[in-house]
Protein backbone atom coordinates (compact mmCIF):
# COMPACT_ATOMS: atom_id res chain seq x y z
CA UNK A 1 0.00 0.00 0.00
CA UNK A 2 1.20 3.25 -0.86
CA UNK A 3 1.99 5.39 2.26
CA UNK A 4 -0.61 7.85 3.88
CA UNK A 5 -0.51 11.57 4.25
CA UNK A 6 -2.41 13.44 7.07
CA UNK A 7 -3.75 16.85 7.12
CA UNK A 8 -6.46 19.25 8.20
CA UNK A 9 -9.13 19.63 5.83
CA UNK A 10 -9.88 23.12 3.50
CA UNK A 11 -13.38 23.96 2.47
CA UNK A 12 -12.31 22.53 -1.13
CA UNK A 13 -12.46 19.05 0.32
CA UNK A 14 -15.87 19.28 1.51
CA UNK A 15 -17.34 17.19 -1.19
CA UNK A 16 -14.50 14.44 -1.24
CA UNK A 17 -15.36 13.77 2.50
CA UNK A 18 -19.33 14.03 1.76
CA UNK A 19 -18.21 11.50 -0.85
CA UNK A 20 -17.03 8.90 2.04
CA UNK A 21 -19.81 9.66 3.98
CA UNK A 22 -22.45 8.58 0.89
CA UNK A 23 -20.36 5.62 0.59
CA UNK A 24 -21.32 3.98 4.50
CA UNK A 25 -23.24 1.01 4.23
CA UNK A 26 -25.27 2.22 7.28
CA UNK A 27 -26.31 4.62 5.09
CA UNK A 28 -29.34 6.00 8.14
CA UNK A 29 -28.18 9.56 8.40
CA UNK A 30 -28.98 10.20 4.89
CA UNK A 31 -25.70 12.07 3.88
CA UNK A 32 -25.37 12.77 -0.18
CA UNK A 33 -23.65 15.67 -1.69
CA UNK A 34 -26.72 17.19 -3.13
CA UNK A 35 -27.51 20.78 -4.07
CA UNK A 36 -29.92 20.38 -1.60
CA UNK A 37 -27.96 19.54 0.82
CA UNK A 38 -24.65 21.45 0.38
CA UNK A 39 -25.46 24.20 1.90
CA UNK A 40 -26.16 22.90 5.26
CA UNK A 41 -22.70 20.70 4.87
CA UNK A 42 -20.87 24.23 4.82
CA UNK A 43 -22.22 25.64 7.30
CA UNK A 44 -21.12 23.23 9.08
CA UNK A 45 -17.51 23.27 7.81
CA UNK A 46 -17.17 26.38 8.73
CA UNK A 47 -18.41 25.66 12.31
CA UNK A 48 -15.81 23.23 12.50
CA UNK A 49 -12.82 25.29 11.32
CA UNK A 50 -13.48 27.81 13.25
CA UNK A 51 -14.05 25.56 16.64
CA UNK A 52 -10.56 25.39 18.93
CA UNK A 53 -11.68 22.46 20.23
CA UNK A 54 -12.94 20.52 16.81
CA UNK A 55 -10.22 19.28 14.06
CA UNK A 56 -11.27 17.54 10.40
CA UNK A 57 -8.56 15.57 9.15
CA UNK A 58 -8.30 13.62 5.42
CA UNK A 59 -6.05 10.55 4.77
CA UNK A 60 -4.26 10.90 1.78
CA UNK A 61 -2.91 8.13 -0.89
CA UNK A 62 -1.36 9.24 -4.18
CA UNK A 63 -3.30 12.49 -3.93
CA UNK A 64 -6.41 11.09 -3.46
CA UNK A 65 -8.62 11.50 -0.50
CA UNK A 66 -9.28 7.98 0.95
CA UNK A 67 -10.55 8.30 4.60
CA UNK A 68 -11.92 11.13 6.61
CA UNK A 69 -12.42 11.14 10.63
CA UNK A 70 -12.76 14.02 13.06
CA UNK A 71 -11.60 14.98 16.48
CA UNK A 72 -13.27 16.79 19.32
CA UNK A 73 -11.08 17.43 22.21
CA UNK A 74 -13.23 17.62 25.44
CA UNK A 75 -12.12 19.18 28.51
CA UNK A 76 -13.79 18.08 31.67
CA UNK A 77 -13.65 17.15 35.49
CA UNK A 78 -13.37 13.05 35.40
CA UNK A 79 -10.38 11.24 36.16
CA UNK A 80 -8.79 14.77 37.64
CA UNK A 81 -9.59 16.44 35.11
CA UNK A 82 -7.91 14.73 32.09
CA UNK A 83 -8.50 15.95 28.79
CA UNK A 84 -10.24 13.39 26.54
CA UNK A 85 -10.52 13.43 22.75
CA UNK A 86 -13.96 11.89 20.98
CA UNK A 87 -13.31 10.61 17.26
CA UNK A 88 -16.06 10.97 15.12
CA UNK A 89 -17.85 10.49 11.57
CA UNK A 90 -14.46 7.77 11.04
CA UNK A 91 -14.74 6.87 7.15
CA UNK A 92 -12.77 5.01 5.12
CA UNK A 93 -13.29 4.70 0.60
CA UNK A 94 -15.28 1.87 -0.04
CA UNK A 95 -12.55 0.48 -2.83
CA UNK A 96 -9.80 0.88 0.15
CA UNK A 97 -10.87 -0.78 2.67
CA UNK A 98 -9.57 -3.91 4.81
CA UNK A 99 -5.42 -2.49 3.89
CA UNK A 100 -5.35 -0.82 6.83
CA UNK A 101 -6.53 2.79 6.55
CA UNK A 102 -8.18 3.35 9.24
CA UNK A 103 -5.20 1.62 11.57
CA UNK A 104 -3.63 3.79 10.16
CA UNK A 105 -6.08 7.15 10.89
CA UNK A 106 -6.58 6.04 14.65
CA UNK A 107 -2.52 5.58 15.30
CA UNK A 108 -2.60 9.20 13.57
CA UNK A 109 -5.73 10.76 15.83
CA UNK A 110 -4.08 9.24 18.83
CA UNK A 111 -0.19 11.09 18.32
CA UNK A 112 -2.73 14.32 17.72
CA UNK A 113 -4.60 13.79 21.16
CA UNK A 114 -0.89 12.98 22.96
CA UNK A 115 0.72 15.70 21.31
CA UNK A 116 -2.75 18.23 22.21
CA UNK A 117 -2.29 16.66 26.04
CA UNK A 118 -5.10 14.17 25.86
CA UNK A 119 -5.32 11.14 28.47
CA UNK A 120 -7.51 8.98 26.27
CA UNK A 121 -9.58 8.23 23.13
CA UNK A 122 -13.43 7.94 22.66
CA UNK A 123 -15.33 6.50 20.38
CA UNK A 124 -18.91 5.61 19.43
CA UNK A 125 -19.72 3.22 16.59
CA UNK A 126 -23.47 2.03 15.79
CA UNK A 127 -24.14 -1.74 17.28
CA UNK A 128 -24.61 -3.03 13.75
CA UNK A 129 -20.88 -2.71 12.93
CA UNK A 130 -19.85 -5.68 14.35
CA UNK A 131 -16.64 -5.93 11.89
CA UNK A 132 -15.54 -2.08 13.21
CA UNK A 133 -15.89 -2.87 17.07
CA UNK A 134 -13.58 -5.91 16.00
CA UNK A 135 -11.20 -3.77 14.70
CA UNK A 136 -11.53 -1.03 17.32
CA UNK A 137 -10.68 -4.33 20.27
CA UNK A 138 -8.33 -5.23 17.98
CA UNK A 139 -6.26 -1.52 18.02
CA UNK A 140 -6.68 -1.22 21.63
CA UNK A 141 -9.90 -0.30 22.40
CA UNK A 142 -12.44 -1.57 25.42
CA UNK A 143 -16.10 -1.88 24.86
CA UNK A 144 -16.24 -0.60 27.75
CA UNK A 145 -19.61 1.27 27.55
CA UNK A 146 -22.90 1.59 26.40
CA UNK A 147 -24.29 4.65 23.71
CA UNK A 148 -27.31 6.24 23.36
CA UNK A 149 -28.63 8.80 21.55
CA UNK A 150 -31.65 10.66 21.37
CA UNK A 151 -32.65 12.76 18.17
CA UNK A 152 -35.17 15.61 18.45
CA UNK B 1 -39.75 17.18 45.93
CA UNK B 2 -38.61 20.99 46.22
CA UNK B 3 -38.16 22.44 42.84
CA UNK B 4 -34.64 22.22 40.92
CA UNK B 5 -32.77 24.91 39.79
CA UNK B 6 -29.90 25.00 37.25
CA UNK B 7 -27.65 27.17 36.93
CA UNK B 8 -23.84 27.44 34.80
CA UNK B 9 -21.19 26.25 37.58
CA UNK B 10 -18.52 29.16 38.83
CA UNK B 11 -14.96 28.17 39.99
CA UNK B 12 -17.12 28.04 43.71
CA UNK B 13 -18.75 25.17 42.94
CA UNK B 14 -16.10 23.27 41.79
CA UNK B 15 -15.50 21.81 45.62
CA UNK B 16 -18.84 20.02 45.78
CA UNK B 17 -19.23 19.21 42.12
CA UNK B 18 -16.00 16.90 42.88
CA UNK B 19 -17.94 15.34 46.14
CA UNK B 20 -20.44 14.29 44.08
CA UNK B 21 -17.56 12.74 41.78
CA UNK B 22 -16.41 11.21 44.83
CA UNK B 23 -19.86 9.42 45.31
CA UNK B 24 -19.65 7.73 42.43
CA UNK B 25 -20.13 3.70 43.10
CA UNK B 26 -17.80 2.89 39.88
CA UNK B 27 -15.02 5.09 41.34
CA UNK B 28 -13.10 4.06 38.38
CA UNK B 29 -12.27 7.25 37.70
CA UNK B 30 -10.44 8.39 41.42
CA UNK B 31 -11.80 11.39 41.63
CA UNK B 32 -11.58 13.47 44.93
CA UNK B 33 -11.38 16.69 46.48
CA UNK B 34 -7.89 16.40 47.78
CA UNK B 35 -5.02 18.64 48.03
CA UNK B 36 -2.92 16.81 45.65
CA UNK B 37 -5.79 16.52 42.86
CA UNK B 38 -6.98 20.72 43.82
CA UNK B 39 -4.74 22.03 40.92
CA UNK B 40 -6.13 19.38 38.20
CA UNK B 41 -9.70 20.19 38.60
CA UNK B 42 -8.54 23.52 38.79
CA UNK B 43 -7.05 23.90 35.65
CA UNK B 44 -9.55 21.60 34.14
CA UNK B 45 -12.34 24.05 35.05
CA UNK B 46 -10.68 26.66 33.87
CA UNK B 47 -10.44 24.87 30.21
CA UNK B 48 -14.19 24.31 30.51
CA UNK B 49 -14.97 27.92 31.34
CA UNK B 50 -12.35 29.20 28.30
CA UNK B 51 -14.76 26.55 26.31
CA UNK B 52 -17.56 28.04 24.04
CA UNK B 53 -18.73 24.54 23.26
CA UNK B 54 -18.85 23.27 27.38
CA UNK B 55 -20.94 24.47 29.49
CA UNK B 56 -20.86 22.84 32.95
CA UNK B 57 -24.12 23.22 35.02
CA UNK B 58 -25.07 22.44 38.60
CA UNK B 59 -28.77 21.40 39.50
CA UNK B 60 -29.17 23.21 42.79
CA UNK B 61 -32.06 22.72 45.65
CA UNK B 62 -32.98 24.61 48.40
CA UNK B 63 -29.36 26.23 47.74
CA UNK B 64 -28.20 22.75 47.64
CA UNK B 65 -26.01 21.44 44.96
CA UNK B 66 -27.46 18.11 43.76
CA UNK B 67 -26.48 17.79 41.11
CA UNK B 68 -24.19 18.39 37.66
CA UNK B 69 -23.34 17.66 34.14
CA UNK B 70 -21.66 18.72 31.09
CA UNK B 71 -22.89 19.62 28.07
CA UNK B 72 -20.25 19.67 24.97
CA UNK B 73 -21.60 20.99 21.70
CA UNK B 74 -20.48 19.43 18.71
CA UNK B 75 -20.34 20.67 14.92
CA UNK B 76 -19.96 17.69 12.42
CA UNK B 77 -20.89 16.97 9.05
CA UNK B 78 -23.08 13.82 9.65
CA UNK B 79 -26.68 13.89 8.99
CA UNK B 80 -26.51 17.15 6.66
CA UNK B 81 -24.18 18.92 9.22
CA UNK B 82 -26.85 18.61 12.55
CA UNK B 83 -25.11 19.76 15.45
CA UNK B 84 -24.86 17.32 18.49
CA UNK B 85 -24.88 17.75 22.16
CA UNK B 86 -22.79 15.74 23.94
CA UNK B 87 -23.71 14.92 28.03
CA UNK B 88 -20.90 14.07 30.15
CA UNK B 89 -20.26 13.68 34.34
CA UNK B 90 -23.63 13.36 34.77
CA UNK B 91 -23.96 12.64 38.67
CA UNK B 92 -26.44 13.60 41.21
CA UNK B 93 -26.32 13.11 45.17
CA UNK B 94 -26.48 9.82 46.55
CA UNK B 95 -28.56 10.91 49.27
CA UNK B 96 -31.03 12.34 46.37
CA UNK B 97 -31.12 9.47 43.86
CA UNK B 98 -34.25 8.19 42.70
CA UNK B 99 -35.95 11.36 43.02
CA UNK B 100 -36.73 12.69 39.52
CA UNK B 101 -33.37 15.00 39.98
CA UNK B 102 -31.68 12.84 37.16
CA UNK B 103 -34.50 12.90 34.78
CA UNK B 104 -35.12 16.96 35.52
CA UNK B 105 -31.44 17.39 34.68
CA UNK B 106 -31.54 15.46 30.85
CA UNK B 107 -34.61 17.51 30.44
CA UNK B 108 -33.02 21.13 31.00
CA UNK B 109 -29.84 19.73 29.08
CA UNK B 110 -32.33 19.09 26.03
CA UNK B 111 -33.90 21.98 26.53
CA UNK B 112 -30.40 24.16 26.24
CA UNK B 113 -29.44 21.50 23.33
CA UNK B 114 -32.26 22.48 21.52
CA UNK B 115 -31.87 26.12 22.25
CA UNK B 116 -28.43 26.33 20.84
CA UNK B 117 -30.07 24.68 17.73
CA UNK B 118 -28.77 20.76 18.35
CA UNK B 119 -30.85 17.82 17.03
CA UNK B 120 -29.57 15.05 19.00
CA UNK B 121 -28.09 14.73 22.67
CA UNK B 122 -25.89 11.82 23.15
CA UNK B 123 -23.38 10.02 25.75
CA UNK B 124 -22.15 7.07 26.90
CA UNK B 125 -22.62 4.82 30.10
CA UNK B 126 -20.19 2.12 31.82
CA UNK B 127 -21.55 -1.10 30.86
CA UNK B 128 -21.79 -2.28 34.64
CA UNK B 129 -24.43 0.99 35.61
CA UNK B 130 -27.72 -1.32 34.24
CA UNK B 131 -30.20 0.73 36.35
CA UNK B 132 -28.54 4.42 34.86
CA UNK B 133 -29.10 2.44 31.20
CA UNK B 134 -32.68 1.36 31.93
CA UNK B 135 -33.28 5.17 33.10
CA UNK B 136 -31.61 6.42 29.61
CA UNK B 137 -33.94 4.30 28.03
CA UNK B 138 -36.75 4.94 29.89
CA UNK B 139 -36.42 8.51 29.11
CA UNK B 140 -36.42 8.54 25.50
CA UNK B 141 -32.76 6.97 24.44
CA UNK B 142 -32.06 4.89 22.32
CA UNK B 143 -29.17 2.45 23.25
CA UNK B 144 -27.71 2.21 19.68
CA UNK B 145 -24.08 2.41 20.20
CA UNK B 146 -21.19 0.44 21.47
CA UNK B 147 -18.65 2.82 23.15
CA UNK B 148 -15.36 2.54 22.78
CA UNK B 149 -12.55 3.77 25.39
CA UNK B 150 -8.41 3.76 24.58
CA UNK B 151 -6.68 5.41 27.98
CA UNK B 152 -2.99 5.99 26.85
Amino acid sequence: MSALSFREATADDLEAIIRLHEEDELGSHGDAWTPENRPAYEAAFKAIAASAENKLFVALQDGEIVGTFQLTFIPNLTSRGALRVKVESVKVKAAKRSLGIGAQMIAFAEEEARKGGAAMLELTSNKTRKEAHRFYERIGFSRSHEGFKKKF
